[in-house]
């Protein structure tokens, strides 16, 4: 048992009270100083305590880590997370993913890490990653379908993330055009899916997940406090990481199944009810330029259509869509 | 000046006549031996001698080499082949390409091999590509239209290396859909769109040309031998590699400067026009299983319609065509 396990368990023993230092010091027989080391390296591994003058410490919160055997235990799928790697840390899920389903890792692969050092949003924006609080994560996808269906993956992919949210923490979270996940103009949720092709054929596709679940305000950068929340925020208090990514798993496989079956139509239906885009007037960066109108409906392919102001409907699939009041 | 170019200098420079072995150790102060082995260098670069006892060598075929400035002084375009990397051997032009894309090459940089060998071809098979007798050569695009827009691209593709083989070569090549160039039913030509992409925002794309160039029966392995055929073949005599690249290129930007100020009805009328799958009864495989019908035209998008024995129509995006008698 290592010297950090001793003095958590001796904390553990009694979480209401406070233990003081003296007595830490005295029972693991080290010195005050190394105490203090060790408490401030629990603290970097997530652990909350309050420490009072003349009282000691006592610990207030522990770290939630996602566990690989709770979080298998907990999918209910047949293939979605099914093939599960965790890490404490790695640059992108992303790029992990991508590595594994270049070496040929089947659909389903799920790659989560507590931490990304260098993870990415469209266009190569920075996605926002810290330290157990999220959920970062990133699916191996091997749709049989050609490449041209790829916008429809997209929005079934945020439905499933949507529903999930909802079920398991009950903030009422809506997508905006693609597949972002929104609370009161906020975002909550970013999924961005990468595919790699030949010709029409999908050699794989990554569909990444971030889900802003645990992060307190202050875990925000400037630039991004009045733009992002988190589940924990809108909540109330912090969600159960391993739930929502097992449930997020099994709305996926079971959209996913239901498109195989019966096509893009009920999958739109379920947008179409998600959606905080539609009814709105958005502008569209469309590679024509930028096109203003009013947001439609989603025609069969998986096209945003937008109403525009002489009367015409634009289908478009690409472009970041800006709300306007 | 090395020996090996004072042996070639000392043949080249009487091309029609024989020169003794003998002659050749003297001139060269060097032995037999020595002319003998650097004969067998010369033949495994690509230079083709005759060998008469008591006569000598004659040279009868010089390599013609894909030479960087030759080519860049030919390229008539703005950006097409304009940045340009060619090497004497590679794994795979296309894993070039794809890591200069990934580095920010920009659109219009060209690679081209002398000699591939890993060259790929659709499905990860392997793509036959000995040296110096083909165009093996990658082309990297950004192009701007979303993913959703990729069928036509790779249907562009394919329409501006039928026009340059053409055009160049005289060999009345057809398309067989979506993208490979056939003569007489055999295979002269593979095209491969690979593309990399972000939902529909398309990353890069590497559109992979193999043109079976200056290959003689005799170089095909033979399981290819029955379906390949080269332009040598037909032609009757070898093609000029660097001028075929250059019409390539050229009518590549045309088509694709075209496609972005015109869309896709050019480029389909250019397609239909060339193709040798349109009319004809085929079997796609397509992901529901195959269907069987009469190739119609190509519809807006770019998808194959094939009119079914039922008498419905079915755009079909992807799966190997198989032509029937």
């Amino acid at each position: 048992m290592s010297e950090k396990e001793t003095l958590l368990d001796l904390l553990l023993a009694s979480p209401q009270e406070f233990v003081s230092g003296e007595e830490i010091s005295r029972r693991l027989s080290v010195s005050r100083t190394a105490v203090w080391k060790q408490i401030n390296k629990l603290r970097e591994a997530g652990y909350e305590f309050e420490a009072v003058p003349n009282k000691g410490y006592r610990i207030v919160n522990k770290p939630v880590r996602i566990d690989t055997l709770t979080l298998l235990k907990t999918l209910k799928t047949n293939i979605a997370g099914k093939k599960l790697k965790v890490l404490e840390t790695t640059v992108s899920t992303q790029e992990e993913a991508k590595a594994l389903a270049e070496a040929g890792a089947p659909e389903g692969t799920l790659v989560v890490a507590e931490e990304q050092t260098g993870g990415k949003g469209r266009l190569g924006r920075k996605w926002f990653s810290p330290k157990g609080k999220g959920i970062w994560m990133s699916l191996v996808l091997r749709p049989k379908q050609p490449l041209h269906y790829m916008p429809q993956l997209t929005l079934l992919t945020g439905v499933a993330v949507c529903r999930a949210v909802r079920r398991t923490t009950g903030v009422m979270a809506g997508l905006k055009w693609p597949n972002d996940l929104l609370v009161d103009g906020r975002k909550i949720c970013g999924i961005l899916l990468e595919s790699a092709a030949e010709d029409e054929y999908v050699r794989y596709c990554i569909a990444g997940i971030g889900i802003s679940a645990n992060l307190d305000p202050d875990d925000y950068p400037d630039e991004l406090k009045s733009v992002a929340t988190s589940l924990k925020i809108e909540a109330g208090h912090p969600v159960d990481r391993v739930q929502l990514i097992a449930a997020a798993m099994e709305e996926f496989e079971t959209l996913y199944r239901l498109y195989q079956q019966e096509g893009f139509a009920p999958i739109a239906s379920l947008w179409e009810a998600l959606s905080v885009t539609l009814g709105k007037r958005v502008t569209v960066g469309a590679a024509s330029g930028p096109v203003t109108g009013q947001a439609l409906k989603l025609d069969p392919h998986g096209a945003l259509v937008i109403l525009m102001e002489d009367g015409r409907e634009l289908p478009v699939f690409s472009g970041d869509v800006e709300l306007r009041r």
